[in-house]
């Protein structure tokens, strides 16, 4: 299993309309057969800070993801909705 | 670099006695030498289930920290605070 920390730092004028792409990213994303966990959290102190908390079967599966439309389509509109570049940290697990 | 997501299922009637017990934790864990990063996520879905973000130099620091009097206060309270046992999963980073 592979887990991927997504941050994501959102333009406070463009919180509802992150949240409400993000939200059909979240939807079909679920629906992929490689995903096995997708989650988003926002930070308890910083109200337009967001984390993506992923879990992927394999590497074919973030494959697959990257490629697909619902990702495609938010990641064009990342620009102008994040204030800074997504971070993005992988991990292997060390406990499954 | 050792990382641990913590998920915590708080129960809605404890959610404001939950937030100011875990700042106190998050202000300490912040000082500790040994900790690299300790941030407080909810879920945008769900609104008590929150999670902590945890990032240590090594193992040692995370002794330390478990061993630490404002988390040993904290966990004593956890069980009546939180809905569910914490549920922790530990990654060793794979891109660092």
């Amino acid at each position: 299993m592979i887990s991927i920390t997504a941050y994501m730092n959102v333009k406070p004028e463009y919180r509802e309309v992150f949240l409400e792409k993000v939200q059909q990213v979240v939807e079909l994303t679920r629906e992929e057969e490689g995903n096995v966990s997708y989650r988003l959290f926002e930070e308890v102190s910083n109200s337009n800070q967001f984390v993506m908390l992923e879990q992927w079967k394999d590497q074919h599966a973030i494959d697959v993801h990257n490629r697909s439309e619902h990702f495609q389509t938010f990641f064009a509109s990342a620009k102008k909705i994040l204030a800074e570049p997504l971070t993005l940290k992988r991990f292997i697990n060390d406990d499954d």
